[in-house]
C-alpha cells in the first residue's frame, strides 16, 4: 500500500468515515464561541474544567469524573489503583486491549504490573475465558465496543453475567469506553445504565466525539481523588487542558445525540458493503457505529481499484487497509460525513465497487 | 491570607508580574493567525509538530528535540533514560528540584528512582556539595535559573566547574531549563552555548515564554527516539497537541528577544523594593527576569496593606505570599507587563508601599 491511497482518500469531496478530516477549524470554531477573556483552569482548579467533569460525572453515573490529557494515562491510573487497593498486580483484558497493544507496554514498564489476555484475538471474551483464568486478579478491564473486532459488544446478559461474577469474586471492573457512547443505541440503555456496575468507567473525546483530544476517568470520589495525584505524577496535571476541554464539551453536546443516527447508517452501510461480491463486514450486522470491511484474498491490486473507485465517484472509501493471512481489512466508523453523502453517489459507489471487483476476478 | 488579595490583584490595571492574566485569548490570538484547514500533528508526526522540534533543537544545539505535553513527564522521562544507560537508579539535584517538590514523588513511586538531595534549600548546590555524595548517581540535574529561590544563577566558571567534574565522573547532565531563556542575559551566551555540556535539556513554554502549556526535550538522537518509547507510555503522545505546539512557537518567537530587556527591568525592579524599609529582595541583584521579595516579619497586616496600596495605585504587586519563620516572601518574574506600567505610576507604587510600612512600624 501506498500514499497514493491515503491521498486519494483525503481529496474525495465525501466520505464513508468519520466526521471529516481533522484540522485546525475543529479547534478554532470552538474558541470562537468562547468569551476570549474566560478565565481557564490552573492545574486541574477552575469552573472550566470542574463543570465539565462534574457535567460528565453526571452522564455517566459516577460520583466524581477527572480529566485527562489521554485514554492510555487514564487508564494505567485506574488499573494502577485498583491493584494497589486488592495488593494484587494482575489485571486481565482482551488480547487486543489498547493496553496491550498500543501503548508500548506503558502498565508493565510503570507499574510491574502483569496482564493475563482472554480469549482469543479474533472474537470477544467470554465468561468462560474468565472463570479458567481464576480469581487472583484485582481488575478486569473490558472494553464497550471492542474495537480492534469491528466494535463488537457482548449481549446485555452476558455484561451482565460477567459483571456479577466479578462482584462475586472481589474482581474490580473497569470499563474501556474509548467509543462508550457508541454502545448506548444497541443496548437500548442510557449511559449510566452501561457503567453502573463497573467500578470505574474511562471515556475519549476525540474518537467518535471528534474533539481534539482528552479523556474522563469517573469512579467513587476517592478514587477519583487519588488519581489526580497520579495524574501529577505522569505529568498529566497540566497549567492548562482548556483547549482539550473546550473541544470535548463543545463536540459531546453536539455528537452525543447523533449515536443512535450513526449505529443506524452503520447497519444501512454494512449492508452496502455485503452486498458486494468477496467484500464481507465483521460482525454481519453491526452493533454499533463501526465495523470491520474484509475483502478476500484473491483481489488482485486492491489498492488500484479502490483508487480507481474513488477517484471516479468522489467517495473516500479508506485512507488505508491491514493484509491479513485470508484477505485485506479495513475499519469504518460512521461519523457526520456519512450523512452528508447524496443517496444516488452512495449507490453508484457501491456499483463501481461491484464492477470493478467482478472485471478483475 | 484570604482571597481578597489575589482578587485585589487581578483588578488592578498595571501589573508588575507576568504578562497579564492568562485567558482563552492567549489561544485565540493565535488560532486566529493559523489556516483553518491546516494540517494538524498525528501521535508526534507531522510538519506542525517535527518544525518546530527541529526549530527548537537547533536553539538550544542538540540533535534532536521531542515536544512533550509536560516538563514534569519529559525530565521524568530523561532520568530514567540515563538511569538506564547507567544502570545506576540514582540521580542528585537541588532541594528544591521541581521533581521533589512538586511532582507528588512521581520518579519514585513510577521508576522507583533514588533522589539525592545537594546543599540546602535556600542556596545554590556548590561543586563541593556535588563532591560530598560520591559519584555513584547516573545523573546530576542542574536547574538554570534556580526557580525557589529567586531565580539564582551560577557564576559561568562554578557551572563549568561542575559540568568538567560530571564528565570526569561519567555522570550525565540534565538541564532543567524551564526557565532557560532568562539565563542567557546574565551569562552573555547564546542558549546553545549554555546547553552545550549538558547531555540533556528541557524547556518550558508556558513560563517566561507564556504559551499555553508543554514543553520540549532535547539531546542525543538516539536518546530522543527513545524518549518517544516513553512519551507513549506516560499517554503523552497525543493524538493532537497542536494547541500547544502552535502556542509555543507564537510566544517562543515573540518573546525570546525580549529575556534581555526582562533582566534589566528586574534589576530595576528589584532596585525599587530594596528602597523600601522592610523590604529586600533575593538575590539583592537579581540574575534573571526573577526574584524573590521579603517582608520583615513584624509588618503587622501585610495582606491589607498590600490591598491598600494595589487599590490606591491600580498597579498589581503579587496575588500571594508565603510565611517564612522570619518574614513573608512573594516572587516576582518579570514579562510583557511591567513595561505597561506608566513611570510615574511605578514611583507612586513604591511611596505608597513605604509611607505604608513606616505607618505601620
Amino acid at each position: 500500500m501506498t500514499k497514493l491511497l491515503s491521498e486519494t482518500y483525503k481529496k474525495t469531496k465525501y466520505k464513508l468515515r468519520d466526521h471529516g478530516s481533522r484540522s485546525v477549524n475543529d479547534l478554532k470554531v470552538v474558541i470562537d464561541k468562547v468569551e476570549p477573556d474566560r478565565m481557564i483552569d490552573f492545574y486541574g482548579q477552575g469552573f472550566i474544567i470542574n463543570d465539565f467533569e462534574d457535567k460528565v460525572a453526571r452522564i455517566l453515573g459516577k460520583e466524581k469524573a477527572v480529566f485527562f490529557p489521554s485514554g492510555t494515562m487514564a487508564q494505567q491510573i485506574a488499573l494502577r489503583m485498583w491493584c494497589d487497593e486488592r495488593k494484587i498486580y494482575r489485571v486481565a483484558y482482551h488480547p487486543l486491549c489498547h493496553l496491550e497493544i498500543y501503548e508500548q507496554d506503558g502498565l508493565k514498564k510503570l507499574h510491574n504490573i502483569e496482564t493475563v489476555l482472554l480469549g482469543e484475538k479474533d472474537r470477544l471474551f467470554t465468561i468462560d475465558d474468565l472463570k479458567k483464568i481464576g480469581t487472583d486478579i484485582s481488575t478486569l478491564l473490558i472494553e464497550l465496543p471492542q474495537n480492534c473486532i469491528g466494535g463488537q459488544l457482548p449481549t446485555w446478559d452476558e455484561l451482565s453475567e460477567i459483571l456479577v461474577y466479578c462482584k462475586e469474586n472481589n474482581i474490580k471492573t473497569h470499563l474501556d469506553g474509548a467509543r462508550l457512547w457508541e454502545a448506548a443505541p444497541y443496548y437500548k440503555k442510557e449511559l449510566n445504565e452501561i457503567c453502573r456496575e463497573f467500578d470505574s468507567v474511562y471515556v475519549s473525546f476525540y474518537k467518535s466525539i471528534g474533539g481534539v483530544a482528552g479523556a474522563i476517568l469517573a469512579g467513587p470520589e476517592e478514587f477519583m481523588n487519588q488519581s489526580k495525584v497520579w495524574k501529577r505524577r505522569y505529568g498529566g496535571d497540566l497549567i492548562s487542558l482548556y483547549p482539550y476541554i473546550l473541544s470535548a464539551d463543545y463536540y459531546m453536546t453536539r455528537r452525543i445525540e447523533k449515536m443512535k443516527i450513526y449505529y443506524e447508517q452503520s447497519m444501512e452501510l454494512a449492508k452496502h458493503f455485503n452486498s458486494v461480491n468477496k467484500i464481507y463486514t465483521i460482525p454481519k450486522i453491526p452493533v454499533s457505529n463501526m465495523f470491520n470491511v474484509h475483502f478476500s484474498k484473491n483481489i488482485q491490486n486492491l489498492e488500484s481499484m479502490l483508487i480507481a473507485v474513488m477517484k471516479r465517484v468522489d467517495v473516500g472509501i479508506t485512507p488505508y487497509f491491514n493484509e491479513l493471512e485470508d484477505g485485506y481489512v479495513f475499519d469504518i466508523s460512521i461519523g457526520d460525513a456519512y450523512g452528508k453523502i447524496p443517496k444516488g453517489k452512495l449507490d453508484r459507489c457501491f456499483d463501481e465497487l461491484n464492477t470493478q471487483i467482478n472485471k478483475i476476478m
